[in-house]
């Protein structure tokens, strides 16, 4: 039996947009191991309530269910120990948390300001209430207010991407000479972008922008096969 | 023939205080390499002219030089592969790399203002008008304006170590269960706080501070024992 994930999907049900689904997305294909998607929509708690939280990714693997990116990709390392390895070895596994906690306090903050009207404008009606709500409650200003002058904020989100800049004017990937999953950790925020939004967050000429295109080419173009905006 | 390392120093020539010199020191320890450390002061650039280049650290091991911190510990993992590896193989290389442009662009910056003034202080005098002209130049502004209301600056500083905190607060060190360069990278930044101001960058109650407190105890208290302000 496939594994199967629950990966969060807007007004079109191939729209695929959450950049953790997109972290196990890729962890997935690098295991070489085939999933089944099903898409789930924000306000379809009980649809994962087996999972007891109510947030994707949530992966199912015969008699197991793991949720939470992260815990995720620990566990297909260990379930898979003969695949390609996710992490290359205990340290890769220690400084993936903190390029993970990067991603998760610096990245993605960053990256929401700037779409955050438009992935609203992805999403399925039925979740657009919850999300406007509780995204408001967290921004303590509108959806409308937070992108309003996302050409001014767009400068020193740029800037605060100068470490993942520097490393990959050296390296072609955060793993070295090939991927691995602190490529995915980051990766999953530029396809949250891609998939949402028109704004171009990166420039064309953004060593950044080079990695992304070879992370959209990976794995036969699954990130560039998923809708989307040029990118 | 012992290594030589060439060593910033302040007034007193055991006030060793650049974080990037330190990422040497702890990685010399780590591989347990005996080091005689000679005291430079930022004006004395006929000393290591022959490094081709006029910053420290520069390490002198028999007949090879190596200059900047990043290329010494590359050196060292090279030059010493049975001794404890300071990188835990290709991927800890790779990650490194990632946590080292962290640390160059987010923390420093945000540690120099903090402390700017009070390095000046410590140094000797033949490189006090040296350094308040070039850094002066660099920040546009005198020193003591940098630093003048750092009681409020602190509080981003403090937010933006997030990404180390969150990894400290579920494992013992950047490297995992024991320190590696990754931890000596970061450390360095706090090093040279602790050997020039008095100023407390950390809460007590931070988990980074007590990840520091590990730092400075290792090697039997080497970065303890250097002359510094109590952290």
């Amino acid at each position: 039996m496939a594994i199967k994930l629950y990966d969060l999907a807007g007004a079109e049900a191939d729209r695929r947009f959450s950049p953790n689904c997109w972290r196990t997305r890729l962890a997935l294909a690098h295991k070489g191991l085939p999933v089944e998607t099903v898409p789930w929509r924000f306000t379809e708690k009980e649809a994962i309530a087996f999972s007891s939280q109510g947030r994707v990714p949530v992966l199912v693997d015969g008699a197991t269910t793991v949720a939470d990116s992260w815990a995720i990709a620990e566990y297909l390392e260990q379930a898979y120990p003969d695949r390609p390895s996710l992490f290359g070895g205990a340290t890769g596994v220690a400084l993936a948390r903190f390029v993970n906690n990067w991603a998760d306090t610096v990245l993605h903050p960053g990256v929401a300001r700037l779409i955050i009207v438009d992935v609203h404008a992805r999403l399925h009606d039925k979740d657009r209430d919850y999300f406007r709500t509780s995204r408001e409650q967290r921004f303590g200003k509108t959806l409308e207010a937070v992108s309003a002058d996302r050409e001014t904020q767009v400068v020193p989100f740029r800037l605060s991407l100068q470490p993942l800049r520097a490393t990959l004017e050296v390296q072609a990937y955060l793993g070295g000479a090939a991927p691995n999953y602190a490529d995915y950790i980051v990766f999953g925020a530029f396809q949250w972008a891609r998939t949402t939004s028109p704004f171009p967050i990166l420039t064309a000429d953004d060593p950044i922008a080079a990695w992304r295109g070879r992370l959209l080419d990976a794995f036969g173009g699954l990130a560039r096969a998923a809708p989307g905006y040029a990118a």
